[in-house]
């Protein structure tokens, strides 16, 4: 028996400096007819504003990592982003107890050239259901999988009655609005926003069996010298390639003297969030995925 | 008569969040054979450190704007930026006064699609050869005139004897080190210091009499709203085209209800820094140019 999804929060500016989404919580205030659906209600939020105003990504620590049961019910915790997701919680939650929300999208961008990825936290019917009819639409979409149970989740997210999805649209730099990255990710929650009245209506058109997804392995991190100072940098020739397969053998950093550092792995990986700016401070410099099928 | 230039330093990090010279300043404490010449005494400097640790463009105020000879001189003057900018100057410069240092390279990022951008700061026969020279090696190269006098200028490179040249390169995400910026700056740089050796030596190749430059007119701010809110971006038809022509009612911004503001002007002109980061607190979506002839 399927749920009818009647209660969907779209929220921007989880991360203060990722100017597109909080661009269009202020095109759906003056133009609201685009997200509005029969039998749904919609409401935006404006997730970090104090981020918002100092254009950066957080003021105390990562918003997007606030959100775990414990952490919701623990009023000890007294950083801006603890306070605020334990608002937004009560706002749209609660989180694990009848929440108020069936569904949030969150808006998100990155510096890496990942295109349009729909962040799939739950392998259900409903949300592979909801990807597949997006990349039907628009079939650049790519399919970033890290499937977790909903309670152990830390992600905005996570509060509402459903898993919920994030779409993160790049290349763009943090701090910057670029009109093909606000239009990409404009479609990509209108698609969202169509699948849940089909959804709901019982209307959606034949969606196809399997799909690619894109399955977390690992993170890599920028190379050290002795000391352990960064020296090294992405190699050219991996340099926005997110998605692309890299070979046993590929160049994976050059270092700042010009030399090579090569991909040692035994399998092709799928990297991505390939120099992603808001991993500089974990030296994070990529992750690497696996390309899997997903069956509906 | 010409002056021989025996004395240069290269400055990266006058931006905290600007990655690319900060590495070059790194790969040459490894690597000082790149940037040593001949006759030449060459030192680096990390202009701002304590903005680079906090990953900011600066941490009071704009380190690149302190360098007037009246600010230089004012003890009473005493954010951040102020104090190190005097301490700059005191080991650099001084400023107008026999300074210590005959050129200043000081290294840039920007994230618009500007290329490799030169910063013409003086049409003085010397600095005019400099760009005519480092273009030859790499025709790609813009030449962006902002001809000023010296003692005029608030910028880093005027505490030295000449004015020196500002090395802008783009488009690169603030926080982020591309390779491909990173060695198009190299290259640049290398270049540039190719110049001075064959200047001293009186042994430059002939070079072109004129050059194509792209003289400042006005800088254009994004539209607002009837509240004085930001309503608009910069238009998918204008975003990265940088230095190409824009005539009059060609599209200029697209607003978030999706019409679009054209270009009003009489005449073509050359936008650039097109949606840089940097200038989104004054609200400055761009700069018209004018396109020029420079002679020699």
């Amino acid at each position: 028996m399927k749920h009818s999804i009647n209660n969907i929060a779209i929220v921007g500016g989880t991360h203060g400096n990722e100017l597109t989404g909080i661009a269009l919580l202020q095109r759906w205030a003056e133009n609201p007819a685009e997200i509005q659906r029969a039998g749904i209600e919609v409401s935006t939020l404006l997730a970090n504003p104090r981020a918002f105003a100092h254009n950066v990504r957080y003021i105390d620590n990562d918003l997007n990592r606030r959100f775990s049961a414990q952490d919701l019910q623990d009023i000890a915790l007294g950083t801006y982003e603890e306070a605020r997701a334990q608002a937004i919680n009560a706002q749209l939650g609660p989180k694990g107890d009848a929440p108020k929300t069936d569904f949030i999208f969150d808006l998100h961008t990155t510096t890496s050239n990942m295109g349009i990825t729909l962040v799939l936290l739950s392998n259900d019917p409903m949300h592979l259901d909801l990807v597949a009819y997006i990349q039907m639409q628009m079939p650049e979409c790519k399919i970033f999988t890290y499937i977790l149970e909903q309670d152990e989740s830390n992600y905005l997210c996570s509060v509402a009655r459903h898993s919920g999805l994030i779409i993160e649209v790049g290349p763009t730099p943090q701090g910057v609005l670029r009109p093909d990255i606000f239009e990409q990710t404009r479609r990509a929650l209108v698609a969202g926003m169509d699948f849940f009245e089909l959804w709901n209506k019982d209307q959606l058109p034949e969606l196809p069996k399997t799909l690619v997804g894109y399955d977390f392995i690992e993170k890599v991190h920028f190379p050290l010298d002795a000391q352990g100072k960064r020296c090294g940098m992405i190699h050219p020739a991996l340099q926005d390639q997110d998605y692309q397969p890299l070979n046993p053998g590929d160049p994976l950093f050059m270092l700042f003297d010009g030399s090579t550092v090569t991909y040692q792995g035994a399998e092709t990986c799928y990297p991505c969030f390939v120099n992603e700016a808001a991993y500089y401070d974990q030296a994070h410099a990529m992750s690497f995925m696996r390309k899997v099928e997903l069956s509906r």
